[in-house]
């Protein structure tokens, strides 16, 4: 089996960009890594299931189900072969609070070898929040993301005591992008 | 079955406060909660199983004791219908270090929906305890009430890993108990 | 069976010289506890099993006879009778990131009573690092030592769900080594 490396971060903290530089660097080396969005997996699943016919109904499944599907899509995840890339959240900010994006049914099947958590100050990612015009986000203060991002540090943890996988803090400050870059495919070598 | 809240706070924060100005505001709009202390059911369980005839033979019982006990009231807890907030602790400091209110064995008969984590600054709640006559507290510093909230905080993190639970903030700030029972309101809605 | 008590620390906080001074401590007034390093116990029942030769053939082990290995020195601990102190690190930072010293499969057999973590200030970390001159180690600033131990504490929470220990902070600072040694006879008694 492949090496299965999540990949988190708190929306604007350039995860994205993070991953895209950091997959180049190492093609260069002839290393390669499969990626797939948990989120946009668990949609396939649904679909091919038959339990949704789009994205938005993807929200109002009932708990049983949603938990199920995120079952299945960490089992096949699993078992992927090639080494990978699951590109998640480490907790999701909801209206009810903080969700935990790989609870232990997860865990249990996908049972990743690392954990990154991408981070960057909380109020560089708010000026990023507010720079980014193509999205229509809730807006947080500077105080609700530094909770958010020590709040998955905590989470992580908990990640790390029931599968054993390490946890990897990539910082990706303003201007050194390359330098978060380098760091990200150092952990994928 | 119904939704399961669970609310905690360090000694001092206002829990009680909140909690039921939060539920004067549900039960206008025709919304209820049930209530229960998850101590004092605890002791419930242990008067009619014979265990102990006070509540001072509680602190007494062996840890086997102990744990079978927090997991009869977890289960039966769990069965209740009713929406229902359960009063206790995210972690309970002991002269041996911070003691898990529900641990694994708690957690899997009760199945929270939501752990609420009320909160404030330590000096807030410093000031709160030394004003508070009616209570003999072990005197606690600013730094002793810092490291409990936080570590409230992560342990909170290893609930909703594995429960799937959500986690939410809520702060008690002085002169806004208000805003903090309308935001605990808005988690029970 | 004795009482299982945990000791963890990051490099350089002076975690032997606390057990040592806490030990003679508790020594005088007639109690006692076995002591082992969890590393070096591992390596014994490696070496027992013929599956190394030397502890550099300890870090070439693949993943799956690590692990076994760990659970079956938790395991043999475990089922020792007296009370005992079980040197170990929270986490391990590596290349990888940080990795639980205590996952899962060794919590279950384990079962410890009491999590210790013995810490001080980063700067105080890094300053002893310095003038240790016996150990080359890789240098790690004080951001890095900040958030290794903020890391052990979340850990530390997810051990204390999963077993139901306590979680114990103990303080080390520079020229109270004796206060340290009395918190964690103290934890001992």
């Amino acid at each position: 089996l492949g090496r299965k490396v999540v990949i988190t971060g708190v929306p604007g903290v350039g995860k994205t960009t993070v991953i895209n530089r950091a997959l180049a660097l190492i093609e260069e080396e002839g290393l390669s890594y499969g990626s797939v969005n948990f989120g946009t997996f668990m949609f396939e699943v649904a679909l091919e299931e038959g339990l949704v016919r789009d994205r938005d109904e993807m929200r109002k499944l009932a708990q049983a189900d949603q938990r199920r599907l995120q079952k299945t899509a960490a089992q096949r995840i699993g078992e992927i072969e090639q080494n990978i890339i699951i590109d998640t959240h480490c907790t999701v900010k909801t209206p009810k609070g903080y969700l935990s994006g790989l609870p232990e049914w997860v865990l249990r099947e996908l049972q990743p070898d690392i954990v990154v958590l991408v981070e960057t100050d909380a109020d560089q990612i708010l000026s990023r929040r507010l720079s980014d015009e193509t999205r229509t986000r809730d807006m947080e203060g500077y105080g609700g993301i530094l909770t958010h991002q020590q709040f998955n540090r905590s989470m992580a943890a908990a990640y790390g005591m029931l599968t054993g996988c390490t946890v990897s803090i990539v910082t990706n400050p303003d201007f050194l992008v390359e330098k978060a870059a380098a760091h990200l495919a150092e952990i994928l070598r």
